[in-house]
């Protein structure tokens, strides 16, 4: 098999990480000036590798290769969460350009390379990605906006030169399928001691908003006994979530409360209206229902009492299998680099390989993350891990090029 | 003795409800434009009645008798809580004038008259009847600012017109001491039937920052058994408190949580950090201590936990307990007007009256609010009740003028 070169590597993902560089992370968010900087140099690095490089009318940088015959489509994501990590996103795209020098000479440049834009989901989820396979309307682009901000994606493409370009769409029939490499985010390979995970599937995140309906009251003059305290409703409920989900949950399952609001919020008022930001992952289907089924009987159960619980879903997305051949193409190519230090993994995070597993094989894979730290800037992987990950990669590319 | 004018008395309470008139209540802010109609107009009704009215430099209307002797001060407060009743606080402001016009022929104008600023607390506690009892100072009205807007309580004075007045303070020889009528905000009258309360006492309120730190990190790559999620510490420690508090609470104990934030508060982020407003009242201050030792076991069990909680006592306000003697002189007078109809009970909300028992003798009247509703423009009292509330407190005052 062809070997990456290291120092080239390493060197490309420190240059990108000067590009806002922000204590030891990088803060690029998605269309800001240090992003499209990033965008504009590395689709300068796809011409340097041979590719022909677009950036598209959502900010997608995509190289192409010319050769004839089927490709593999490499990729992750160029834009940071505020202020985060110097790997999340870049590793995936540097390794995409590498393992295209790589085994361009080689296979007539049958790698092309993606940067899909905004999957850290500054103005929603995937945008990029979702642009490329399942199309985005004018519509959608007039109506969303900045998270953060609240400023107008519309907006933020004029400014960011991209207004009036075509937006790229995927031709499923050009390509045997999509990989992507990633850092782990969690600390599973980290605590374990091993170098490289085989991602069986992402995982399906299941969340929902719980609206307590209360009465709102004088916290001194209204006596315990008659009380219809919002708060102490929410509070019953997540306990009762908390105490549940242990029980109904898998070994992989995970179950968040991230936001609570108490209303109207002062320290002498009884609260009349409370509401709770819930989700759960997993990435058996199955699993996903019956903890769906436990959040309703507790919802259920907590209606019995002095407060109306109203439990709206927000969102259920299917968990993705990766392809099995891919899967099986990783673990050999991780077998021969580093041998019985890998192992298969759902993510718990989504990533734009989920999109792309929609109409091509996909797969993923992993590098561990230093004490699982992600989406803060001292997130960081060991250099031999890094490149380890890209030879992989690279070797596995070239067995699924090659036939598998 | 002498007769209220009951309809008198009505029609003032409507006129008065007129000045920001907001559905069936009203929203009069302390020093907005509504707030200083109010004053004035007040203000002209104690020279109508014969005393010498004066706005002073903190906004408290006060009207003085030029007849010699001691005397007796009733009042209560003016402005509203934010789109409110038309009887909180007004309801004790114009009883004192009625009574004072009363009175006033009968008894040579031995009654005076207090509106007490902002009572409710737009820029702090207690302000106006803390400026007249106890002294503020400039540097306290500099660095005093709106909750609800963040404005400058010596803007929002400059804007009333107030700037550069003095502040009147109280002379305790001057004073029999000082009543003061007031709604009673809870249920426990219109419940029982009863049509008036005899205060024992003004509940002391203990409050209370409880912050909580852990570790912030990613919802989906996270495992569940590493994770330090400041929010389910939260919420356990919440749980425990609402599960202990019944019995270390005594009959007449009230706690709430007012107020919940985890931070950063997205749906897939596991909370690095949180907070409650946690307070309890309570009439007996060993109940207040018994409920704090509570608190703090229940904190340091939590503390036992992944994450590390800091309680911060932010006031412990001590219960101020009425003249007996002006108990037993509003519990005749209200035996004599309404046989068997009247209940002693403690306030579990702050009164004015609260900081005139520092330095005088002091009690208070409560009248039934229909369904204990309070701080909502539905707030709402009986006019017979309303009558018969004048009554007895011009009863117990001429009582207690009369020597009791």
């Amino acid at each position: 098999m062809p070997a990456i070169d290291a120092a080239r590597l390493l060197q490309d993902l420190r240059d990108l990480a000067r590009i806002g560089a922000y204590k030891t992370g990088v803060h690029r968010p998605t269309y800001s000036a240090e992003d499209m900087t990033a965008r504009h140099w590395f689709s300068t690095r796809l011409t340097e590798a041979g590719l022909a490089a677009e950036i598209d009318g959502i900010g997608n940088v995509i190289g192409r290769s010319a050769a004839p015959g089927p490709k593999l489509l490499l990729g992750s994501h160029l834009e940071t969460q505020p202020h985060a990590g110097w790997l999340d996103g870049a590793l995936g795209v540097i390794y995409g350009l590498e393992v295209a020098r790589v085994l361009g000479p080689t296979l007539g440049h049958a790698i092309e390379v993606g940067a899909w834009a905004d999957e850290e989901g500054h103005f929603g989820n995937f945008l990029g990605s979702r642009s490329f396979v399942r199309g985005i309307d004018a519509a959608e682009i007039a109506r969303t906006v900045n998270r953060h901000d609240g400023g107008k994606l519309a907006d933020a493409l004029a400014g960011a030169g991209l207004a009036g370009r075509p937006r790229a769409r995927l031709d499923p029939a050009r390509y045997r399928g999509y990989l992507e490499a990633h850092i782990e985010q969690g600390d599973e390979l980290d605590t374990s001691g091993l170098r490289l995970g085989v991602v069986t599937s992402i995982v399906g995140i299941w969340q929902y908003m719980i609206r307590i309906e209360g009465v709102q009251n004088h916290a001194g003059t209204t006596r315990m006994a008659i009380r219809r305290d919002a708060g102490v409703a929410l509070v019953r409920l997540a306990g009762a979530i908390e105490a549940r989900f242990p029980q109904v949950g898998g070994p992989r399952s995970v179950w968040t409360t991230g936001r609570i609001l108490l209303e109207p919020g002062a320290p002498s008022i009884v609260p009349g209206g409370a509401e709770m930001l819930f989700q759960f992952r997993d990435a058996d289907p199955a699993r996903l229902a019956a903890m769906e089924q436990a959040l309703e009987a507790l919802v259920a159960g907590e209606n019995a009492g002095p407060c109306t619980v109203t439990l709206t879903n927000l969102s259920r997305s299917t968990p993705k299998l990766m392809d099995a051949a891919f899967q099986d193409a990783l673990e050999r190519a991780a077998e021969r680099n580093a041998p019985g230090m890998h192992i298969r993994m759902p993510s718990g995070a989504g990533h734009d390989a989920q999109l792309f597993a929609e109409a091509l094989p996909a797969a993923m894979l992993f590098v561990p993350s230093i004490g699982g730290i992600s989406h803060h800037y001292a997130e960081n992987t060991r250099d031999a891990d890094i490149v380890l990950g890209c030879q992989v990669l690279a070797d596995a590319a070239a067995a699924i090029l090659g036939g598998i």
